[in-house]
């Protein structure tokens, strides 16, 4: 443990009932980091306003590490898959440690392009990804079409990703505030406004792009513009695959749940506020009938955006934060917050309780952002 | 009147606290029949579990009784003339009444074509109404954009109609709710299920799609999916005119409001259900889009149905029920209630006074679909 054990009183001693770990910020993240520290019998604190309310609130959910596996972003590849390899266990154990469905489903995904152009796009994606040795199959129309009948007769082509699975962020973020209350970590409601208003051995900073004026790290907002259809009549969405197609130059993505719902999205755009714009909902709907025309007779259930937390790599900042002893940061996961919570809750843990950085979290240091000269002052 | 004045006691005499006139529906039409009535110093009582919710909550306010003049609509078209003719006279006797601003506007109605196809739809339009001598004036693509140049420069052609203007239908309703309760007329919450619990001695049937169950008269819903937008930065749109345009074959309108909204609609559709359809969606800001580019910057800040009271001539129906003594109708106004409501309300309350169907209302009498037969139980 980085400033003391559950039952010893290293570092600043704020009274015998202060907590082993205060967590800023109730997303997937944060609360899979108190449930697991909750686990291993430490006394947690997680602070936010509004649990859950942040980027998981709009997110898809999909766990998609061989087709967000993208060029130059090797090691976050890497980080990718091994979270990705923690989701089955990971969605099991939380299942049945809240009692609820989390929406997990294993049905893979398909990449589809619409036009010639698309279809090119993706290929070139395909190419590196199977480099890299991932699962990923191109298929010909014709099988493609057996596997999805529900594609347009457009669509040119595509391949699958059969370990690129799915979970309901939302539910995610319910069970795992259930799952992390029992096993004692506790919730308040209060705004963390500095390091300083937390109370507790370690700090971690779990709070999305909240973590800028907080860390003075670099994580900057993303938007993103997402839709959510429902299928006619409450029945199942046609489709059982999630959908991520090229569509005329637009790259979206369509998650089909259990419940009805579809998930459209997403915008990425450099841009603070959470607006639904009417020129991003024409080009996420077209691209999505285009993709899976029967999407025009869904109901339109709702339309809203989040804020990614996003770094100057593409990839999160998990790990010490230098120059503040005790605080530790896991965030910056950008478009990967869901796939990577597994991962990001198990290494923090581990640092947290071993006091040692596991080898996998190196490449994901705050040390990356952080001058020389300012690292000298740790 | 038709079942005595206000202080005599004709007809079925319930107590001395009876009611002049019960009217069902707290609609713009049912509304401003109370408040007419109010005026001439008759007892109104007003039902209506959730007044303004119908149609008039999503209706985007057009008075366009030229560019609505359609073909083999001749006496529908005559009504539309006489009562936008009253509605400056009627906006300002109302925002005086009410003290409230009802966003009524005399800006003038721009109908345009997209394409050539688009145009040569709108010309056949244009020459039927300009030999009904009504005031629409094609214009030259040069000065169609001098007027309005937010318009798409692939806009083919358009015309101006001066004369049709435009109201908030929502800042209309809480008007017209407040001018009535101040002229003496109660409004009641409770649901009217059959005619036989509306204690008046006139009872007025206001009550949009309603109106069939309490009436047995044909009148259907007839669903429109409306959108809003809003002009980035809480400015005014771009464009001062409502635009009716056509564009690709689709038929829509664009309603600026000096608030900053901007309705765009509307579907016509034969169904009665209120859910919002990702595909109307689409096709709406598409249109949108293609006529007013800049309107893809815009906030869509809500998506919503309404149920038009629709009937087998897509006229009103104004007038007496036949075989019901004591029960006048005032429904069946589809894509009009909101042009048609002077002309409504002066002459429902004339005729509850005089006991005289005006002229104007012949071709618009309930009888028009009563059987012969059941007529003569009269």
């Amino acid at each position: 443990m980085l400033t003391g054990g559950p039952s010893s009183t290293v570092g600043v001693n704020r009274g015998p009932f202060l907590p082993d770990v205060g967590v800023v910020g109730a997303g997937p993240v944060g609360l899979a980091i108190a449930w697991r520290c909750a686990q291993r019998g430490l006394r947690v604190v997680v602070h936010d306003p509004a649990p859950g309310s942040g980027a998981a609130h709009v997110a898809a959910g999909m766990l998609s590490p061989v087709a967000e596996a993208y060029f130059g972003e090797h090691e976050l590849t890497g980080l990718l898959a091994d979270s990705a390899a923690r989701w089955p266990a990971f969605a099991a154990e939380l299942a049945e440690a809240a009692g609820t469905d989390i929406g997990y489903r294993t049905d893979g995904t398909l990449v589809v392009g619409l036009t010639a152009d698309d279809l090119a796009e993706a290929r070139r994606l395909w190419s590196y990804q199977q480099g890299l040795g991932l699962p990923i199959t191109p298929l010909r129309p014709s099988a493609l079409r057996d596997r999805e009948p529900a594609l347009a007769p457009r669509v040119r082509g595509g391949a699958v990703a059969p370990g690129d699975h799915q979970v309901d962020p939302r539910r995610l973020v319910a069970a795992l505030r259930t799952a992390a209350e029992r096993a004692g970590a506790a919730l308040r409601a209060g705004e963390i406004a500095r390091l300083s208003d937390v109370d507790a051995r370690v700090t971690v900073v779990a709070a999305g792009c909240g973590a800028a004026a907080l860390t003075g790290l670099p994580v900057r907002p993303v938007k993103g513009q997402v839709l959510r259809l429902r299928a006619p009549g409450r029945g199942a969405p046609g489709f059982r695959h999630v959908v991520r197609g090229y569509a005329d130059g637009e790259s979206i993505y369509l998650v089909p749940r259990d419940s009805g719902e579809v998930v459209v999205g997403a915008t990425v755009e450099e841009r603070a506020d959470t607006d639904v714009i009417a020129g991003a909902v024409l080009r996420l709907l077209r691209a999505a009938v285009d993709l899976v025309p029967e999407l025009a007779e869904y109901d339109l259930v709702e339309a809203s955006a989040g804020l990614r937390p996003g770094t100057p790599d593409n990839a999160p900042i998990i790990g010490p934060l230098p120059g503040r002893p005790g605080v530790l940061v896991a965030t910056g996961h950008h478009r990967h917050g869901i796939v990577l919570t597994p991962v990001t809750a198990d290494l923090v843990t581990e640092l947290i309780v071993t006091g040692r950085p596991d080898q996998l979290l190196a490449p994901f240091s705050p040390d990356r952002f952080i001058p020389e000269k300012e690292r000298r002052w740790n």
